[in-house]
């Protein structure tokens, strides 16, 4: 059983797989992930999370002729060890054990084992206020700025699936089911959940 | 306990939406809708159903001119006659006892009692073989033609619902779940979807 989770920053996705895998007893991979390519491509995490985080435009560039410099090349080698890397750690993952998986265009490289797909999603109140709540990324900005990143981050979750995928990023089709944790009290439902995804 | 149900044609919506109402033993509301608007205003259930269903745009046009005939004016009398009479049935559906609604934009019309608001799709593959199972609309046609006649209906919900709400028909955000039925067993997971429903 793999269970992957596609979610906007700030609607408690993480917090709901976790619920989820604890609640099925299965593997729980998110960060994970990252630390994993790391150890394989002897990078350091931060740099890994940098350009897995990137805008994929950056990343490829169309344009040929602007990465023919000596460090461009590198740095795109780098990027294609990364990405290659990032497929086979998550299809190992899914091969070893049951498991839910947060991001990463899980989803669409799992394909093959029929994950169970949910998104997670919120309105925008809600998710200020569980920014807010876990300081993540909020750092006492003033509202309107704190809007702005969290819409930013979520663009860039967007183009990073889009590019990687084909598909859209969000659009009901890629998934199972989606959850709005808007009003959802997520303790009390993923007991339920985890029920139907066993289904 | 109201629950409200949108969805696309073709994608089990209805079936669900009677499961669900069995399994928590509560009423279920979905062509009565009609019948009771058509009992009170002494309509025919053939014409109230046609207004309701019609494209928001040729009911209420922008352009007054268009309607200063005499029976054009008395049609628009009739509809909006109708559309009140549509709310007032929901709301006192609503009132009388906990229920599911499918369809009629209750979404909208009885946030008042804050619903719990369910959209259900499907892929296009699978509304096709839904239709053809249960003939509903299907009549025989070639595949091509049914799935145009899907999208058509599809596209009449959309533009009714957008034009009563003000909001966009299938936005994520206008619901607390929004399941995909193309691989789901809809006996299996009402049970489940009920509790969360309840949570």
């Amino acid at each position: 059983m793999v269970i992957t989770i596609g979610r906007e920053f700030g609607s408690g996705g993480r917090e709901l797989g976790r619920l989820l895998a604890e609640e099925l007893g299965i593997e729980y991979y998110d960060k994970e992930i990252i630390t994993e390519i790391a150890k394989r491509t002897a990078l350091s995490e931060q740099y890994v999370k940098q350009v897995v985080e990137k805008n994929p435009h950056e990343l490829f560039p169309i344009s040929v002729a602007h990465t023919f410099s000596y460090i461009d090349t590198q740095s795109l080698q780098l990027t294609r060890m990364i990405f290659m890397e990032q497929e086979r750690v998550l299809k190992q993952m899914a091969q070893a054990s049951d498991c839910v998986i947060v991001g990463r265009c899980a989803d669409y490289i799992l394909q093959d084992f029929k994950p169970f797909k949910i998104f997670v999603y919120a309105d925008m109140d809600s998710k200020v206020e569980r920014c807010l709540k876990r300081n993540e990324k909020a750092d006492n900005l003033p509202r309107k700025k704190l809007i702005r990143k969290i819409k930013a981050v979520d663009k860039n979750r967007a183009r990073y699936y889009n590019y990687y995928t084909g598909k859209k990023w969000g659009d009901i089709l890629n998934y199972d089911i989606c959850i709005n944790t808007s009003n959802a009290d997520l303790k009390a439902i993923v007991p339920h959940l985890a029920k139907m995804v066993k289904e």
